[in-house]
């Protein structure tokens, strides 16, 4: 099991995709230029040591103890060796590194907290769900609380000493919120919050003394459906250290990440204090979600990579069969290394050419988000905010389905090795399925895309992502070095604007018919932008010597040639239109 | 958790494939028309009820007892329930139905084999590796060993008082197997067998007397590489009962098929006796293994079954969101089954209509089994066996990576629900990952295909089946109720010939194009077999009016229209070549 931090690919990208001019033109992040950035990424990278692979592997085997007669209340105990690991994270300044500093944060671009946030991910997903989730939690409450709940909360929480959750499901509705029940009653200066909340990560653990819930509730007056949810802070310990009225029920048993806490919480006339307008909760959780959409995008190529790296090591060691070719044939032994076999390195290059085009598209997307959220032009600001709220749903959707199938592709790679639990990939492969549906199903993207992104402003977001990917083939259209990218580029911009055509009229008739290409049309989008990734990375790296450009032409040459007849795969599947499926009565199923 | 065996898709199947005609040519089974064959297949399926499914969740949860001090050295126990179970399946008859009477067996066609297998794996798959594996070895006796090694052992075997398996991998060697160490010296009347065989599935437990493993090895004056290789039969107890020297050195922990031992085994000068000629145990080797790579396909092709059952009824139960449709909202409900959502139904349709053409293609080859092993008439059997050689890789592979897909497919209906163990999903998913690796990796049999059986009596075996399709079109190309299966046919089968074509010109000049393209190559011949099933489906039940027929077409329909796009991506990528990853350095990876 080995791991090693993708540093040298976070310099590229920064680099290519011109990180120190795009910050300078942030007043607040001006110390953060790209050697900054990266040294505080180092500095919270370092905890990524065999302690925390080992770690990993623990929490998966120990997994979590529920014990119903704690002192307090149930009580979810987690390995020992976590307790040491969160100190260390806490240490490193983690958890609050994009926080203001006004309120003990590290005051870095969220794009830090991307870069450092693939590294922990890859050394132990399960547990960096907790500091992850939180991050979600502190910003949700800093944009919409009140100063007092601010002044309260934040400091122990962007230090880590206070953890925070999201508490959103119930047994009737994961992804239908609008029939939440969980009921908010007015009391004095608090509210009183009964109800039951299932599939809360993090929702009791041992790691910290207080855990800070944000949960979605309704309150007496409150219209019926989605209009009618407000959002409130719920201490699990109330100002005197006495204990909140918000207890665990219970643990899911689960196929992977067994050391992050899955919980039923129940709430029994809990205080709380309403955060943001009343009735204005899913506009508020929206918030928390985008945050945790993009990580959860993030936990698929964190996954990706470090899968791709275990497979790698490998294939280098394990010799079996021999090279068709007599010239690459090692004669000091009977058989070669596995990565000799084209088969073999089509898995690897799979994995590899769509990691590297996530990441690119991942830390440009964070890129914009700091954009949206602090430049000074209200212009540059709407656009970088367009183009995020797009490439969301696309990265946490995309990124993760291609992270659970690169998992499966280097499980693959080890043979029947790869089946078992002497070699990591098997828990990777189980750990990053959940990926696929927490945060809103890979399903409820697709719909968030074609129903919300695209129709929005006039669809506008879609536009000038067009326009962008437009501009640079018109710069590049004569740039011969790179001739192999833009036709490809030109390709995945026609079928793009063909299949959203097809979207627009057919949906507008009948939205059964966006509805069933809504997924198809999704990864056609993802793989468009991954191409544009590819076609700038050549762009950059194009006449440039040392050896991460000439990989990089190479791996994307790989991509266009192997990987982009799925765009065209994915056009035709969107314009093949609802009836095949919608044709089908119930019970012929 | 519940499935229903697929009994009324096996008699559509045998019915639209002529078994009747076809069976009705081999004189041994002339009692074995449609109707007897379904009456057999029923009287196995019996045993698949609550029973079997309870035994599946058991199996993999209490999983084996590996206990070292045994009375007669290290012993394997399996779960309590797995005995009762064993005794039904021996009651059934299962585990001979297709041996010949002479030695105690069923005398039924292969078909059936493949017809109640399917309901068997889809019940309890780790359990039915047992019979399974234990239906190669005899057939491999059957052929290959003496008349006296035949009477002393298969009777017992084909009534499952004892049970076989294939000892093949060494730690070394899985793939390779020219780099087997494993000896055996002649002495008296046998040979002593000394080395370590690895993934040994049911290489100890306690559910039969005696276990006879087929161990492949080398005699002291046997050539270097795989034409040194001989296989012998090598009984856990011998003729007086006593232990032979074959002990479990230990199970592998495992991802998913807990409840089917993977034995380390080591034999030291254990008492064995040759099968077949000496120095040609590969031939021998491949007879239980084309056996079983075909069944390994039906593993997927069942899982698919059981899971798509699963998620289909959690898809008519569970309520969320609203049809777009007003009309096919539930008015005494605040949400919609969510079978009604298109992003739902285009999962169910994806497994749904692979499934069903997987399951043609495997039945079909299945009855092509029957005529090449029995049919009176040599062309008959020669063009049979090229048919079932051409598909047994294309079905170990398609069907397993598919299966796998489907699986995880299914288990997304479920969202959260499908990742915690509560539901059977993650189950399933976890049990047939490994059929992608077994029998030879997916990557193998692509190897399989392109460089033996597309080279193989100079190409002969892929021409026969392109006459075959090209036949089926000329006979219906005027055929105006099914011009919507014939065009995307006529298209396979373009797209087969082009792609095989660049294949033969392009691995000529350059074998490593011919292995980098493998395994694209593979999907789409698999593709196009399919799309030629649901065609010949297609045309058997239009016109026709009962429930069944009209299911296909709609099944079919779907076929054509959302899976079909993927053929033709498959083939752009056989056609991009080695170059990409072949350009690749080592170091570069």
């Amino acid at each position: 099991m080995s791991y090693k931090s993708p540093i040298e690919d976070f310099k590229y990208n920064l680099a290519m995709l011109n990180y120190d001019e795009v910050i300078a033109g942030i007043e607040k992040f001006k110390e953060y230029d790209s050697e900054t950035l990266m040294s505080v990424v180092s500095e919270i990278g370092r905890l990524n040591e065999q302690e925390v692979l080992d770690s990993n592997k623990i929490g998966d085997r120990e997994g979590l103890k529920y014990v119903t007669d704690g002192a307090e209340g149930p009580e979810v105990h987690t390995p020992e060796r976590f307790k040491k690991l969160y100190d260390a994270v806490k240490t490193s300044g983690y958890v609050g590194a994009t926080m203001p500093t006004q309120y003990g944060g590290g005051g870095a671009p969220f794009t830090t907290a991307i870069l450092a946030g693939e590294i922990g991910i890859a050394a132990n997903m399960a547990f960096y769900m907790g500091p992850g989730l939180s991050h979600g939690a502190m910003k949700t409450i800093l944009k919409k609380a009140t100063e007092e709940l601010k002044d309260k909360y934040l400091p122990n929480m962007t230090s880590g000493e206070w953890m925070g959750t999201m508490c959103l499901t119930e047994p009737q509705c994961g992804t239908d919120l609008g029939l939440i029940k969980s009921t908010a009653i007015p009391k004095d200066d608090h509210y009183e919050l009964t109800g039951q909340k299932i599939w809360i990560s993090f929702g009791e653990h041992d790691l910290t003394e207080n855990i800070i819930h944000l949960v979605l509730a309704r309150t007496p007056d409150a219209p019926e459906g989605i209009k009618g949810i407000s959002l409130f802070l719920v201490p699990k310990r109330l100002d005197d250290n006495s204990r909140n009225t918000i207890y665990c029920g219970g643990l899911e048993h689960k196929l992977g990440i067994n050391s992050s806490p899955t919980c039923v919480m129940n709430l029994e006339n809990a205080k709380g204090w309403l955060v943001g307008e009343k009735n204005k909760g899913m506009e508020a959780m929206f918030l928390m979600m985008n945050d945790a959409r993009l990580k959860v995008g993030l936990q698929g190529i964190a996954m990706s990579e470090i899968s791709y790296q275990n497979a790698l090591e490998f294939a280098k060691e394990r010799k079996q069969m021999r090279s068709v070719v007599k010239d690459k044939q090692d004669k000091d032994s009977k058989a070669d290394n596995i990565i000799v076999h084209p088969d073999v390195r089509r898995m690897l290059m799979n994995v590899k050419a769509t990691t590297e085009a996530m990441r690119a598209l991942c830390i440009y997307t964070a890129m914009k988000i700091d954009l949206a959220e602090d430049h000074p032009d209200e212009k540059v600001r709407q656009e970088a905010d367009d183009f995020a709220a797009l490439m969301t749903p696309i990265i946490k959707a995309y990124c993760t389905d291609r992270g659970f199938l690169n998992c499966s592709e280097s499980l693959q790679v080890l043979g029947g090795s790869g089946f078992t639990k002497e070699y990591p990939l098997e828990q990777y492969m189980r750990d990053v399925r959940i990926t696929m549906i927490y945060e809103g199903t890979n399903g409820i993207q697709a719909l968030d895309l074609v129903g919300r992104k695209l129709t929005m402003h006039q669809g506008r977001l879609l536009q000038n992502f067009q326009k962008e990917v437009q501009k640079f083939l018109s710069e590049n259209k004569d740039n011969e070095e790179i001739s192999s990218f833009i036709k490809p580029l030109e390709n995945a911009l026609n079928e793009v604007t063909a299949s959203t055509m097809w979207l627009m009229q057919n949906g507008i008739q009948d939205p059964e018919n966006a509805l069933a290409s809504a997924t198809d049309y999704l990864n056609l989008v993802a793989l468009s932008s991954m191409t544009y990734m590819w076609a700038r990375m050549a762009k950059f790296s194009v006449g440039k010597n040392e050896p991460i450009h000439k990989n990089k032409i190479k791996t994307g040459t790989y991509f266009v040639e192997k990987i982009m007849p799925e765009l065209n795969m994915y056009s035709k599947k969107v314009q093949a239109g609802k009836s095949s499926m919608m044709d089908m009565e119930v019970a012929e199923f």
